[in-house]
């Protein structure tokens, strides 16, 4: 990339996943300020609540410095998943944002369900793409124009990536650091974050639970 | 514990480092709001940059839902570390309330160079403790009343939990909610958030660079 600092946004939206955002944040922020710049964003500026701050007005909240109208030119996207992920796919405000600046970037990330939002924007058709096992369903409903892997740590297509459930973003992040920045770089990312890195991306841990909390909250 | 939420106290300070706070909540969090509470606190109410965000206004910040000085009651105390650390060993404010909480909590928690705050505030006189390998002389020189371990994931030691840098903080965290909720409740959380845990606390593969960056800072 350029000699200016990467320009990361940072999507934000009520009851995200805590993890689905700050791990990938630590990630890139552990290249330093020379490097990357992160910009939080959201619909409107201001703070907005993780998934543990939905039944009130404590807990873990974010802060977005920016609304979808005024934040800068961004160079990676980075959309998190979470509980909220479900009313967000009627936004129509946020899957235009995913759209225009998805054409606009040049990488394009997502953790756990937030590719399910991608995939409601359009943004992932004919792509290869993943999602979180355990409500796996709710991603493929979104649209049949994307190949999805039912078996994947991270998947990478072209400028795309996108991850299974929220540690998995972590792994996804430093795949795109290493594409970016070289191998070098994401491994003093790992040292500095004490971080034992998932290499495999086709190695799913996880996997063995297809859809077992969606049918349990009656989203498969 | 008892029936009602256990309350967790993350406390805030100019440029903690974001993984080591929200790895940690991120694993409470997933044990859901009727057994966990999470208070968010600073030395004042509002937003605290993130060690991103100490260059200017914008960047990763998190929200403090309360002051030192009106926060309830707290069952868990959990220091993040993060390069804000060095200033904040001389903030009385913040050391006064490490102390009078730490002696009411069921559980002192610290990531990283949270463990200096809570050497310097004399929390952990007696105690066997760690901290990060690459800055382990700014927690060592906090006190030589602390038995200081050089290689550890993280030390429980009573109720006092120190772990290494950043997401070793999630391990011992993990080993916290082992201990008070039971394996079953550490192994769904870690199923969820589809992390692979560290099991061993005395295997510790980023000890290799003792005092490395405490050198290139010129602290040690």
């Amino acid at each position: 990339m350029s000699d200016k600092p990467v320009t990361v946004g940072a999507v934000l939206y009520p009851a995200f996943e805590l993890l689905d955002l700050f791990g990938p944040l630590e990630m890139y922020s552990a290249l330093g300020s020379e490097r990357i710049q992160i910009h939080m964003v959201a619909e409107q500026a201001g703070p907005v609540s993780s998934s543990m701050g939905v039944d009130g007005p404590l807990g873990p909240k974010a802060m977005a410095d920016f609304s979808f109208d005024d934040v800068p030119a961004l160079d990676i996207l980075l959309v998190p998943g979470g509980v909220g992920t479900i009313p967000e796919l009627e936004n129509e405000k946020l899957l235009d944002f995913l759209r225009s600046r998805s054409r606009q970037a040049q990488i394009v990330s997502s953790v756990c369900t937030g590719s399910a939002l991608l995939a409601r924007a359009g943004v992932l058709d004919g792509r290869r793409a993943t999602s979180n096992k355990q409500v796996f369903a709710l991603a493929v409903g979104q649209s049949d124009q994307v190949k999805w892997v039912e078996q994947a740590r991270w998947v990478e297509d072209g400028k795309f990536f996108t991850s299974s459930g929220v540690s998995a973003g972590m792994d996804m992040t430093l795949s795109v650091i290493e594409q970016q920045f070289g191998v070098e770089a994401a491994d003093t990312v790992c040292h500095f974050t004490e971080y034992t890195r998932h290499l495999d991306s086709s190695v799913d841990p996880f996997a063995d639970d297809l859809n077992a909390m969606a049918q349990a909250m009656g989203l498969a």
